[in-house]
């Protein structure tokens, strides 16, 4: 049976990437929005067990040691991880997973599952990401200094990602459509239907 | 200067690959057709430059030994290959070639250009295939078995390939499309923009 592939989105804050995975989940293909868990407080309009499993410190670290896991990271002291049952069950049953992650966590993924594809999602300059940011006026400065700065960290693993997208202003559409081909793309794969060849004589 | 990708397309006889290919040049994307040298007789309704270029085989032997061949085979006797005239100039301009040869061809692309993207057309099964053949009535059978004892070689191949893409029949539009999403999928890849981050700090 073909399994479903793993597909990674991370990008910095400001490069859209919550908005862009919804829009292709509203579309309603084969995919599993993977539901992280986070020790981190809920904030504003998130909902537990929708945008995260909000859980304590104390719970993600039986999580860990239970290899409950699949990938985790630590960030401004609080983790955030993927529980393996929000994954394999799903590829299992040839569903595509969708994972919203850091860099680092998405370097666990890539280890542990060759065929994960990662997609960095990227604002079409570090002028836009900073003008996004600041537009929000949400933030203290200091805040956007550290996100600028982290997002700089970030684009240090450009070469480890398989795919990048911009997301430019205003074109949200295109890319959720580019997103949706590069899925279809690795559907072709062949490393991705391995039973091909004897199903072709059958 | 973003380089243009090689997409080979191999498929046996009667997978419909030259027929994907016109449909392909005929969108006028941003590809060129590379035309292979051959020393075969010329057939039916075939151009001279613009199905293959029709030599000698000392004009091909002379090509071989002046390094002018990206890669070449040798089929039945005749030689086939690509000139690299064909290809690494387009490249360099940041147009994408397609090629389509042979799976042995594909092979020596696919060693010196990591970054070469092979598609093997497939009909749906070897029991299709092998009605296209007979259906065609203007082969004899025993070059029928030996078309049929090809195509198994080349599914041998399979997994040296990146994608396959089923031609099924009536479904020609549908095949042409997701070809274009694969070149439009490569086209995001990392790898082929490895001068972003540069640019996304400017």
């Amino acid at each position: 049976m073909k399994k479903g592939i793993v597909f990674v989105l991370s990008g910095p804050a400001g490069s859209g990437k919550s908005t862009v995975r919804e829009r292709l989940m509203q579309k309603g293909r084969n995919f599993h929005y993977s539901v992280s868990d986070t020790t981190r407080k809920i904030r504003g309009a998130e909902k537990d067990g929708v945008d995260y499993r909000f859980i304590t410190k104390k719970e993600f670290e039986d999580g860990i040691a239970a290899g409950n896991y699949y990938e985790y990271a630590q960030y401004t002291g609080e983790y955030y991880g993927t529980p393996v049952s929000q994954l394999t069950p799903y590829i299992e049953k040839g569903v595509n997973v969708i994972l919203e992650i850091e860099v680092v966590g998405a370097m666990q993924v890539k280890k542990r599952d060759k065929n994960a594809v990662l997609v960095m999602l990227l604002p079409p300059s570090y002028a836009v990401l900073e003008k996004r940011l600041r537009d929000r006026g949400t933030e203290s400065e200091e805040k956007i200094l550290k996100r600028l700065a982290r997002s700089r960290e970030e684009l240090q693993y450009f070469d480890e990602y398989d795919y990048f997208l911009l997301n430019e202003d205003g074109k949200i559409d295109e890319c959720v459509r580019q997103l949706e081909m590069i899925a279809e793309a690795e559907s072709n794969k062949t490393k991705n239907n391995p039973d091909f060849p004897n199903e072709f004589f059958k």
